[in-house]
Formats: structure tokens, C-alpha cells, sequence
């Protein structure tokens, strides 16, 4: 019955990826945890760029320097 | 002096609905586990079916299927 | 399919406080927002008084002046 | 490699606010505890105030009495 | 730059298989997302038994049901 | 009144420094936001290094290689 929060920039990801990434982190728990899937949960939170930081600035900033 | 966070997915609950939720977690800390309300802080997240996912699949897909 | 998460001081809540607690808050989300509570998931933390801050100072520092 | 989530409620921060907001929690990290800045992550939610709770009431409730 | 957290029972999970699930995760946000591993952060938690609930019940009345 | 939750490996930081840290913090939010540090909630959490992965590996085999 794990819980998984997966928090991402805001920057275009499909339903898609959403589903597949979804899948995935549930497949690695069954496979390496013996977790049961039934009770897996998975979160995704997608964030604005304004409001990520990392190395103290934004990705907003980082974006517009081509990092 | 708790602090509770509560995921959701967005499926309509309305505002009313939602400050019924904070006072009730709020009681309830103060009953069981003799909390200060006042620095009892609750905060609701709701989430969009594409991002929730149980059993390896997202909660869209499974509205889909009338799970 | 609710995942509530609530973080108290680590002062001594029994586990029968807890399981409580965390029967309390699954009633909620089934009578206030129809949940099934099959898949609510309710995790506990406990943190250190030293760990937590209120008004900039930590709960132990508190608890020595007797707030 | 610090991870630090700011939850405030949405009421105008603006990207300035936030951008001082992400280099000054990282400075403190590097300050405080010598921690690496380029791995810092900094992560803003903001949260409607209908979502947000205190003292057993939303922020929305609140406010309308002049809090 | 993604953040994970996963939340798991304390029951046993040794280093080797959280260092494994560290790894399958970083994999999956680089394969499915393209996100840069260097700047991915995993966190694992791990939950008394006595502190998750689901169902209403803790981990803890489930396990001696043999669930 | 935000709610800071602050993650580090756990790798002795002291209760001064945790101290510290939360005054830092709730200061920078009053400061750049005119946030009340009375309801301002700061929760640190130390996560040992076998829990923390980032580039895919977890701290702990970081350390040994003297990163």
C-alpha cells in the first residue's frame, strides 16, 4: 500500500506520460517491494516554473538562460 | 499544533463541503489527541484524475470503465 | 481514494489514539465527501518537538517555558 | 541536497516575491547548515484559501470577518 | 529536476532494495519524461505500522488478520 | 500562517542549527511576504541516506565515494 508523490515542473507532460510514469512507479513497487498494486497510489503535482527553485533561482530564470 | 494536508481528486467538492472537512479533522484532533484548534492547520489538495493514479491506471481511466 | 497525511509532535499519542485517529478521519471522508474507504490511506508522522517550529522557535523551546 | 515545499495561501505572491523567496531560503540552508546550493530545491504551493484551514475555519471564512 | 517521495510500511526493506528503487524511479522520470537523473531527488519514507491506516484500521490490526 | 516542511539527510545537524533554521525561516517569510509568524509552521525532517537518492544513487553510496 505505498504512497508515491511525484512532483514535477509544469511544462507540457501528456496524459499520456502521466499514465505511463503512473504504470511504471507502480510496476517497480510490485517488482522490487513485492507491494501490492491494488493499494498503490501515485500522485502527480505539476508545478509552475515560478514557483521551482533550484541553485536559489527559478527554473523560470533558468529557462530564459537556456539551462 | 498539528498539521494535516488531504488529497483529493477534483471531482466537484464544493466550498461548503470542504470547510465541513476542516472543522470535522479539526474536532477530531482536539477530541483525540487533545489539540490546540487554533494552531491546527488543514489544507485540501485536489488533484485532476489525470494525475491520480491507483492499481497501476489513472482515476480517468477507471471513470472510463465506471470504476 | 483520499491520502491524508497528518503530522503531530512526538509526545506520547498511543497506538490507540492512533488507530483512532485514523478511523475518525476515514468516517469523515466516507460521510462528508463519500469516499470509499477501502483505498483511504492515512499516514501518521511523529516529529520531534526539536523539529518543529511555531512562531520561530522549536516546540521543545516552548514546552521549557510552558507553552 | 536539501528538499524544501512552502505551502502559503494564493493570495498575489508575485514571481519577484517568490523568486526572493526561493534564494533566500537557499542562502539560509548554505548559512545554516553548509548545504550545497546547486541541489537545493525549493518547491511554492499555493492554495486557494477555500482549501486552506485554521483554527477549524478556511482562510475564505476568515477573511470575510477582517482576519 | 523532479522530486519523489515514497512512502512505505517499516517492514524490512533492506538498503540494497531501496537503493534498487531509488534507481528504477531516476530511470523511469529519464526514460518516460526526459528529465535530467542528476538533479532527480528520491526520498524514501518508512512508516510504522501502528501509524498507516486503510481501510480505517492500521497496517498493525491488518497484519494480525493476517491481511 | 505557510507551512515550511524542510527535508535533509540526517547527518547531525545539531538542535541549535535546527533552531536557527527555523528562525531563519520564519523571519524570511514575514520579511518577503508579511506573513504572521505566529501561525507560521516550520516541520524539519531528517531522512537517513540510505532513504536519499538523487542522480540515482543513494547518499550513503555517495559518501563512499567521497561526493
Amino acid at each position: 500500500m505505498p504512497y508515491v508523490n511525484i512532483k514535477i515542473t509544469k511544462e507540457g507532460a501528456t496524459p499520456e506520460k502521466k499514465a505511463e510514469l503512473i504504470r511504471g512507479v507502480t510496476d517497480l513497487l510490485v517488482r522490487v517491494l513485492g507491494k501490492n498494486p491494488a493499494t498503490t497510489v501515485v500522485v502527480i503535482e505539476e508545478v509552475e516554473t515560478d514557483n521551482w527553485g533550484i541553485g536559489g533561482e527559478t527554473v523560470t530564470a533558468r529557462r530564459k538562460k537556456g539551462l
